[in-house]
Parts: C-alpha cells; structure tokens; sequence
C-alpha cells in the first residue's frame, strides 16, 4: 500500500518536473502503465513512426524514391497500427471521461480511420488502374501535432487560433482597402489603353487588379506595377505610392503588432496555468505522503529520500545529500510543505562536481613550468590580468583575417596551399598553448561552449585541408558532395574570430539559445509546408518539367509544357520551382515564405492550370507570411527584449537564493568565462595571495550550477518570475479554474509607467 | 515690477504648457523679446522659409521648373537672412553662455557660411561657363531639423544616434556572416563554369557575390540568384535556404529587436525629461508670485486670475471660473502650490459647452414629430435602443455593397448611370433621416468625426456625380486631373462602410490617432531623401533619360544611353526612374524603399557610371530600411500595443479625478457615440422617465471635456502616467541632472510577470 502511495506521488512529482499535464487514473495498474506510457523508449518509438509517416510521402507517387504502392501501403498501416497503440495505451492510463472529451484524441483516431478508407479506395482504384487522389496524406501532420509529446507546437498552434479573431477583422479592413484601391485602378487606368512590358493590356479586369494589387503589398511586383501608369503621366506615382505607405508599411506593421500582442497574452497564459498545475500536483504528492509532526504536516526524511530515487533513479548519493541539505535546512529529519513543494525545481538544477586541479604539467616538472619564461607565455594566453595581454588575441585576430584573403585568393597557387599549412600550424600552436596554461580537464569541461567550438573548428579545418591535398594528389576521386563538404569546412575557421570578439559572443549567445524554440517553429513550419506541399503536388504535379540542364532543347524552353511559351516563368528558368517531388515543393515554398517573385511563380502555376491557381499562392502567403513569419518575428523579438531587460537587473529564485546562502552554488557566468578557474589558478601563475589555496580547497566537491540569467528561455524566465510572485503558501485555484484562464485576465490593473512601452 | 514678475510667471507656464524648453534670460526686455520669439506669426514664417528653401531643388539645375540661376540664388540668400535673422532673436533671448554651447545654433550658423561659400564658388565658376557642383544643397535639411521647433524630428534623430552603437555589432556580426556565406559560394560555385540567365559568369568575382548576397537578404533577388545552382544540382538550394534564415530571417529581427528597444529606452527618458523639466518650470513660476498666508506659501486668487489671462489671453470668463473652482476648491481665495503646479494641464483639458436642446421640429409641429410613425422612424435610426433597429444600419450596408459591384461594372451602360443617381439619394435620404432623428446641432458637433466623415463622403460623392454628368454632357471638356479626382471621390463613398462596423472604426480611429506622429516620421523621411536625392542628382543625373512613351525609337528603348543596351533595366521599361529631377530622384527612393528590384535599379545605374554606384543604394538601404523602417515598424508596434494594455484599465490623472469629483467632467467617448445626446434625448423617444428632463437641466453648462484613452497618443499617455507616479509635491531633480539623465536608469531593478514580456 505504502508503495502505490510512493509511486502515485513520484507519478505527480516527475509531471511537475517535466511540466507534463496527463490526468492519470490513480489506480495501482493505471500508474505502472503510465510509467511505461512515460518510458523514453517509448516516446522515441512514437517519433519514430511519425517520422516514418510523414516521410512516406518521399517515395509515393510523385516520387523523389519511388516504391512501389504495396511498399508504402504497408509501412503506413504500420505506422498507423502503432499510432492505434499508443492511443489504446493511453486510453488505459487515462480517465474515460478525460479521454472522450479531449479533442486531440479525437482528431488522432479520425485521422487514423480517413486513412484507413483513402488507402483502401485509392488501392482498389489502383487495382482497376484508375488514378485518383491521395487527399488524406494532408492530414498526416495531425499524428505530429496531437501526441501529447508536442506541447510546444501545440501551443503555437493555440496561440495562431486565438489570434485569429483579431487578425480577422484587421484583414477584413485590409482587404477592404485593396478592394477600393482596386475599383480606383479600374477607373483610373482600366480605359487608358495602356499596356504592360509584356504588351498586355494593363489593369482593365478587376480580379487581376486585385491579385495584382495583393501581391503588391508583398513588394514582389514593385515597381514593374506601377511603371506603365509612371511612363503615362507621373502623377500616378502617388495612387502607388499611397498605396505602399497604406497597405504595406501600415498594415503589415498592424499585423505584426496584432499578432505579436496576442503571442504575448497567450504565452503568459499559458505560463500562469503551468505554474499553477505544477503547483496543484506538487500539492496532491504532499498530500499522499504527509505526517503529522508537532503542529504541522511534514515529509519524513526516509519517505523524502526513497520519493527522490523513484523520481530521478540516476541521482548520485552525494548529490541525494545536497538536496536534502537545501530542503531539510534545519537538519529536522522531516521535509515541510514550502520546502517539498520546491522538489522538482531543485531536480531540475544541475549539479556539477568541481575539482580543481593542479596543471599536470605543474605536478610532473614544477621547476620549468613555474621558471619566468613559461609564466610569461601563460601570462600572455591567459590576456585577461595584463594589460598588453590582449595583443595574444589580436595577433591571432589577424592571423584569421589574413586566412581570409588567402582562401579568396586563387588557391592554385602554390605559395597560397603552403600557407594553408602555415595557418593551420598557427592555430594548433593557439590551442597547445591554452591547453599549456589552463588545466586541460577545466578547460574542455562539459559546458566550455567556446572552447569546445574553438577546438572542432580547427580539427575540422585540419581534416579538410588533409582531405583536400589527398584529394588533389589521388586526382581521381571525384565526389562532388565530399569536396563541396571540405570547401565549407576549410572557411568555416573564419568563424572563429566570433569567439575573440566579447560582443559578437553575447549575440550568438542570445541566438543559440533562442535555438530549442526555433526547433518548435521548425515543427510549425514542416506541418502547413507538408500540408501545402501534399496539395501542391496533387494540383500541379507533372505540370512543369525541368527537362535539360542546358536548355538547349526547345521542350526544355517551355519547361516541356507548351502554355509556358513566352511566359516570365520559362524566360527565366524557373522549370526546377515544381511541385514534382517533395524536396522541389518544399524548396519552392521556401521560396513563396521570402515572398520576392510570388507573382511570377504564381503566374507560371496559373498558365499551366487555371486563373484559380493564384488562389494556392495568396492561400500560402496569408498563412505563412502573415501568421507564422509574424509569430517567427515576436518570437526573437521577445527572446531579445528579456536578455536586454534582465542585464541590469536581479531575477532569483527562492531557491536559488537559498543556495547562495548555504554556499553550495555556482553562477554559470563564472564557470563559462572560465574565471572560476581562473581565480582559484591565480596562485599558480604568482598574482593573488594565500586566497588560491584555500578556494581552491573550498570549492571541491559538489556544486548546484545556477543557469545564469541570460543562458534561459524566455519561457523558463517568465515561469520563475511569476512563481517568485505568487507566496510559497497558496495553493492556487481550482483545477477547473486553472484550465479555463483566459489571455484576457493578464493585462496589469493599472499599467505603469515602468512596465508600458 | 510686479508686471515683470507676472510677465515672467507667464513665460514659464505657457513654456510648461507647450513643453517648450528654451532657457530664456529674465530681464524685462528679453522676456518681452521671447514672448515675440514664441509668436505663433514668427513660427510661421520659419517654416515658410524653410520651405521655400528646401523647395529651391525644384527649380535648380537638373529642375523639374527651371528657373534662372539669379533668381534661385538670389531667394536662398533671402531664405539665409531670415534664419541668421531668427538666430540673432534667438541669441537675444537666451543666455549668452548657452547659446555658444549650442550644437543647433553652431550648425546653423556654419550651414549658412557655408551655403553662402558654394553659392559664391558656384556663381563665379558659372559666370565664367564652368559647371561645378552645388554640394551645399545636401546641407539644407539641416534647417529643418535645428530649429528649436522641430523637437519631434530631433528626437528621433537622437534616437537613431543612440541606437548606432548597439546595431553596429549586430550590423558587423551580419556582415561577417554575409562575407563568410560569399567567400563558400566563391569555393563551391566559381570554378562550376555556371552561367545566369542573361549567360553571364555566376558567382566568380567575390565583390560581386557580396553584393548579391547583401541583396538577397532584402529578398530583392530570390530565387533568380540560386536557378543557376539549383538548376546544376538541387542539393546547393540547401546553402541559399540557410542563408536566408539566418541572414534574412534572425538577423533582420535582431536589428528590429534592437532599434525597438532603442526606441523604448530612449522614448521613456525623454518623457522623464520633459516631466521634469515641466515641473521644474512651474515651480520657478510659483517661487515668482508666491505670498505666504498662514503656514504655507500660495497664490492669491487675483495674481492667479491675471496669470491665466496673460498665458491664454483669449480665454472666457465662465472657462476661467471653472479652472479656478478646480484649482481653489475650498474657495479660501488663494490657490495652494499642489493646485498651481498642475495649471498647464488645467489649461490643455478642452472645455466645452453643453447645451441639450429639442430638436428643433419638436417645437415647430410637437404633434407630428411626436406621432407613432414619427416615433418609429426615429427609433429605426437610432438603432441604439431596440433589437431590429440594426436593420437599419444593414440595408445602407447592403446598398452600399451593391454600389461597389455597380461602380465596377461598365459605366457607359445608361441603366447604371440610373442607379447612380438612386444610390445618391439613398445616401442623402439617410442623412435626412439622421437629422430628423437627432438635433442637428449635435449631430454635427465639433468632434463628432464619424458624422463629419459621413456627411463629406456624400458631399463629395454628390458633387463628383454632377460634375461628371456635366462633363460628360459637355464632351469638349478634357481636364485629366478633373476628371480622375471625380473618379476617385465616387469611389471613397465606398468608405461609409466603416463607419457602420463598430471594430474597423476602432481600427481606423488608432490609425488616425498615429497620424500626428506619423508626420514626424514624414519629417524625418524627408530630410532623409533630400539628401540622398541631391546626391544622386549630382551623380547620376542625366545618365538614364525617359524619351519616348511609346519606347518605339532605338534610343529610347536604351533610355538614351548605349550602355543600358541589353540591360533588365532597359528592358523592363524603367528609364522613368532616374535623378534627373527632385520628384522623379523621390519615387525613384520610395521605389527603393520598399526594396524589390534594388538590384535591378542598382544594376542600371552602376551600368551608366561606374560599379562603385552600388555603394549609393547599399547606403541607402542600410540608412532607410534598417534603421528607419525600423523605427517606423517598432512605433507602430508601440502605438498598438499602448491601445491594447489600456483597453482594460484605468489610467486617470489626478486632475481627471478631481474634475470628476466635482462633476464638471464629460468622457470623449460619451461625446464621441453620441451616446451622451442619446441618453438626454431619450425622453423623447419614450424609453425613460423624468430622468431625462433632469440629466438635461443638469447638463447645461460648461464642461471639461476628457479625452478617452483611446484618443491619446502613446507620448502623452506615457507622460501622464509618469507624472500620477512622482508625487504632487516633490520638486524632481536639479536641472543638471535632469539633462544628464540617461536611457540607461530606465531599466526597472525586478522586473516582474505582469511588466515583462
């Protein structure tokens, strides 16, 4: 019985630390499968298959690998079979009632059986060899979306949802306004006789006004639109010109600000509900394994210890006894409510083991390592204590630089692949020196980002430059991939000025840890590109064909289709931008998302269909232009915004501040720069006093690392700071209350002065 | 003695009121000299000069109007005189020290001696027939932005000069990925033998590879740069899809990230000056008139009473009444030094007169506008009040709706001339209606904009119907201008549609409300563009000429000049966009400015003078749309973002507060919806009891009227909310500090959940 309730309330704790939200039924059964349901293995099976699925539509027909259909009607029930699995899975560890309800559950056994009638239609026409559509291959990005594992791209979807209400009636008014403009370009020009470049008659059909007049607030047709009316009297300029600042600058800017509003609403809402769910369970685990002690429910200790081996089985004893240290402060034998409540917070701190150690160097000929000429090279490589130090680093600066024009420089030249040594000489001397001065385990310790990216660069550029001179002495080898590879690598060194340069870290700092959430967008991105591209496929698939590399022949002119004739599409070799494979189509909506050329593009699509194509393409800009680039945009936007707004200021944690207080805490900026070690080294290299010695005996053993403000995410920031707001006590409100937060309850009372703008 | 003293009281009032911050002397003479300076008939006159003097583009050499040189000359030595002239005034006023420490007045002053120096050169070469450059033309915009006046535009300026430092390591960090990404397209792409589509060598001159990757960043050449190796082997696609995220989608995000923030921190600190600098006036202004009665210093009724007349000479008796009731509520006879600091908000609240009357056919015929039928026509227009009423409102949209169906349709067809002239009286029939239902005088309040919008939308729909059934029936009349403004009126009738969706006035109503600062920008933009269009006129004016609209002679078709022949610039007709005058030099920038073909434009230009011109455009898209786009962009966001967080709060200043207390406060947006006249008319309609007749006696008189949130701008909203959070009675810093504050202290030390993000 005890052991159920320890492994009902290590169930609630490992959600709280994952910030997972499964209701679970709580009998003994249902929480043993929810632990397998929650297995790694598991979860990378389901990723698996969905890879599997979507990568299916590779080798369908139109194929970048054709298979036969039998092939890929297999591995898809395969993978639709594992898909039923998981769900059954999850229909026994879940309430019924929770299951019925949740839409996503829904959605996935839908889907599964749209499937199921599309491939036996599709293969009994087959059978008879009549060709028709695959359609629910369009719908195979909902098993991506609706697993549980996809918080995040769920959220983004969410957040798209409740934003288009608002969204709507901003484009309403937009597309208002180029309905007007239109009827004016009609009136104006429609009777003039003018004539496009092309010799067409210009603006004389509404509806091409209108697609016309739509893409110009993309700027793609800008300014060829305007220039018949220009050439004819210039004053028309201004009906263009009032209708870029109005439509383009105006409007889109409006979009921008709408959509990056609401992101802002709803990702606060969401924080405020995960912070409070994490809350409720952490609560309901409390509740399961308190004792009465004195006046107040606690934790016992042996309860504790036993609640935190289930949770993290890993967990190290030494690092078992620092944590109790942090919860049970006054070595009570019991763990209270506010201290156990913090539990998954502190599992989510990382513990390192410092061990600072002598240079091995130091140990094995302490004589030269400490004589005056090796302190002064290590005075020099360590550049951060003297003055002139710095000259270390520009002189490598330079170094880099000069690379730079040599690699532009024709590299047949003889003295030129001598020089490559030279270079290559030169950065392993730099990296021998450092690993000379810093003890060799600190400076390669696990988080040593820069100098990890130092050291793969060189050896990188080392492999290719040995590659390259026996590609070039073996003469026939001639992969093409493989030399393209070593090219990339070979000025990939360049990179490296990035590291002696303090500001340009900060911005790549920034960036990489924006990282995790652009991987998110990724995921939004692939699903409406592959919905796009399934239905781009099915619509213009075969349409244009990219025929001969050469465009000699005059089938390959047209991009062997004969409406193309003359068209801008053919005249400027657009023939590979088809919907003939995957790979092309998602090419070619990345090239519809930068938006220049949509017009052309669209224009050579409608020629080999029908006016309607253009409908795809304005389709796509909407979605993906207006919606997702726009999220994409507050998204960075915000990410930069909290690194600027928390440089000068203190965000701590209750934990974190406890930590500092008992001093077993390490701020990550310090590990990072190295100055830790630099510090504690400070002895050796003759400049700080007795204070080495005994740091250095100080700071053995195990250590909290504490992320340091500008290495989190926005989301992980915004999460701490509204748990430092709300009191260690409350208990929040009720889980039905919980879920139903609307975005709209955030905005502050009373804004001040301090927070707007 | 005691004049001086009021006189000089006055100055720093109506300074705090207009937040002018000029120091002045306080020597009689020069207080009555200020008084002259601030004239509103000198500050006209300013601008008037400026203007001329910027306009003297249009008629120099390359002249849209040529004019002679004498007579240029001879207005820009006028146009000299009355700034050096303005300067001497100024120079007057204000204390000799700060005048010489002045950056805005040494600038002018050098401006002039040097624009006198180039008119000398220029004239002396003239006279003996050499043609020389008017470089000095470049500095007229200096003008604009110096004197004191412009405080808007400058501080933008300053904005943007404080940004530079932040977005230059961002801007270097691009620029090394943008070289890194040339120098691997130079390794993987130069020795493939590739050629472009007009069989040019792709991709193997590096200064050419890094002005087309610069370029596609603005998206200007996608996808025609990557066709020739995407067409080779579709792997390279993958090498431009990774330059254009990292280069075109993080990087121009961290540039609006960076200016946005820029933006915010600058905005704030110069609210926080002038909040001060505000206060620190009125206090000096008190320190002059104060008298001590009891315990504590105040202003005596009578000293107050001949202050507010010399600072508002034309305010009314009852108006002045009601500010001091305001300011002395306890009516002691004095005015205390909490109540005197806030005169010049007292002074910017609009006071209006309320003055319910029946509508004036209520007391012409009572039996038949109270009649049932009457009754129901009202109530059918007034929509307000019964649920069918919206029927009303729906018919006028679905006739306006057919209308634009009819207006696109074929004019020529006499039946829908017909309809034309149902659909006008439709209109006016609605507008008869409305002034049958409401008071006239009332309906056309004078801030009532939806009601003014609406009646001149029909006016100007009447009088362009008439004029075009004139023109039509006189057939010898052939004015194109005419004839295109009465086309464009018939069609913004369309308009009206947004008056009767609540959401899209909302919309349009933030939109206008940006209006004024939007002309700032305008400002600012313009300043850019002379610039850059003098320079481009001195450089490239005459190379591309527009000779032939019907592009059928050989020179034409090369806009005359052999270089361009073969060219895309020549070929896509753009011969009309060249600096051979300032309005031609100004599209030709905005084309710039929405960026699409700069390559191309570039590319010609570049053509008929030397590579290096591309220098110029890079330039202008670095100044223009990375920095002042930017800017745009993030004001907008601000402005938005403003009317979204206080949608659902409460921002009242102390002074609101108390006018409400005293009940002499009426809210704009009552005013606006007429919801005010629709509360007090009610009676009339038979919906209320005696209320009505009471609220109206009530509502007679006079009232502060004040301005609904959503009417504000973002500055005055940000300076309010400042000011209700220092305290009443606090003087602020010194005036030192206060100039020496710095965007920097903005930061708040905890930022928490609500004010992040």
């Amino acid at each position: 019985k005890e052991d159920q309730n320890l492994l009902l309330a290590a169930a609630y704790v490992s959600d709280a630390q994952y910030n997972r939200n499964v209701p679970f039924e709580t009998s003994p059964r249902a929480i043993r499968l929810y632990y397998f349901y929650n297995h790694w293995t598991m979860q990378v099976a389901i990723y698996f298959f969905i890879c599997i699925d979507l990568s299916l539509a590779l080798f369908e027909e139109p194929a970048l690998f054709p298979l036969p259909f039998l092939a890929t009607s297999l591995a898809e029930v395969l993978c639709l079979t594992a898909f039923f699995g998981r769900l059954v899975h999850f229909a026994k560890v879940t309430p019924q009632m929770v299951f019925w309800k949740d839409t996503k559950n829904i959605c996935i056994m839908v889907t599964i059986v749209l499937t199921l009638i599309d491939l036996i239609i599709y293969g009994s026409l087959k059978a008879v060899n009549i060709r028709s559509v695959r359609w629910s291959r369009a719908l195979r990005p909902v098993f991506l979306i609706n697993f549980p594992e996809s918080r995040q791209i769920r959220r983004t979807f969410r957040s798209i949802r409740n934003t288009l209400p608002d969204i709507l009636y901003v484009f309403l008014l937009f597309m208002f306004s180029v309905l007007i403009f239109s009827l004016m370009a009609l009136k104006l020009f429609g009777d003039r006789g003018l004539k496009t470049v092309e010799g067409l008659p210009y603006f004389t059909n509404i509806l091409d006004i209108v697609f016309e007049l739509y893409v110009l607030v993309t700027t793609a047709n800008s300014p060829d639109v305007m220039m018949p009316a220009y050439n004819f009297n210039w004053w028309y300029s201004l009906y263009f010109i009032t209708y870029t600042i109005i439509n383009t600058y105006i409007f889109m800017s409006v979009f921008l600000a709408v959509v990056y509003n609401n992101y802002r609403k709803h990702l606060k809402n969401e924080i405020r509900k995960l912070v409070y769910l994490k809350r409720h369970k952490m609560i309901e685990a409390f509740n399961i394994l308190k004792v009465k002690v004195g006046s107040e429910y606690v934790v016992m200790e042996a309860q504790w210890r036993r609640l935190a081996k289930v949770v993290a089985p890993h967990i190290s004893s030494p690092h078992l006894e620092l944590l109790l240290r942090i919860s049970d402060e006054g070595q009570k034998g019991h763990v209270d409510k506010v201290n156990f409540l913090r539990l998954p917070d502190l599992l989510n701190i990382q513990v390192v083991t410092i061990n600072i150690k002598r240079h091995p160097l130091e140990d094995w000929m302490p004589r030269v390592y400490q004589s005056s000429a090796s302190l002064l090279v290590q005075r020099m490589v360590r550049h951060r204590q003297v003055r002139w130090g710095q000259i270390f680093v520009w002189v490598y600066d330079v170094i880099i630089l000069i690379n730079a024009i040599f690699i532009a420089l024709d590299e047949k030249n003889p003295f030129i692949s001598y020089a490559e040594w030279l270079f290559l000489s030169l950065y392993v001397i730099e990296i021998l020196l450092k690993l000379y001065t810093y003890e060799p385990r600190a400076y390669f310790g696990r988080k040593q980002f820069w100098n990890w990216f130092d050291m793969l660069i060189i050896i990188a550029a080392l492999v290719a430059t040995v590659a390259n001179t026996t590609i070039q002495s073996a003469r026939k080898y001639n992969s093409q991939q493989i030399l393209d590879i070593v090219l990339i690598l070979r000025i990939l060194r360049l990179l490296r000025i990035i590291v002696s340069i303090q500001r340009f870290r900060v911005i790549v700092t920034t960036l990489i840890n924006i990282g995790p959430t652009i991987l998110t967008f990724g995921g939004l991105v692939l699903v409406v590109y592959y919905v796009f591209a399934v239905i781009g496929m099915e619509a213009f698939h075969g349409k244009v064909r990219f025929l001969d590399p050469n465009f000699t022949s005059p089938d390959a002119l047209v991009c062997g289709n004969p409406a193309l004739k003359d068209s801008a599409f053919a005249r400027d070799r657009y023939c590979k931008n088809n919907f003939n494979d995957l790979a092309s189509s998602f090419i070619l909506l990345m090239e519809l998302t930068v938006v220049n050329h949509l017009l052309l593009l669209a224009g050579g699509f409608a020629l080999v269909t029908h006016q309607a194509a253009k409908l795809y393409f304005i389709g796509f800009h909407i979605v993906v232009v207006i919606l997702i680039v726009n999220i994409f945009i507050a998204f960075i936007l915000e990410a930069f915004f909290m690194a600027y707004s928390l440089e000068k200021s203190e965000v701590e944690t209750a934990i974190e501040k406890k930590i500092q207080e008992l001093g077993v805490g390490i701020q990550e900026e310090e590990m990072q720069d190295g100055k830790l070690i630099d510090n504690v080294d400070a002895k050796d290299s003759g400049f700080s006093g007795e204070d080495g010695d005994n740091k250095r005996k100080d700071l053995k053993g195990l250590y909290f690392r504490i992320a340091s403000k500008k290495y989190r995410t926005v989301d992980a920031l915004l999460q701490q700071m509204f748990e430092s707001e709300i009191a260690p006590e409350e208990e929040g409100p009720s889980l039905d209350e919980i879920l139903n937060f609307s975005p709209g309850d955030i905005y502050p009372k009373n804004p001040n002065f301090e927070s707007s703008a």
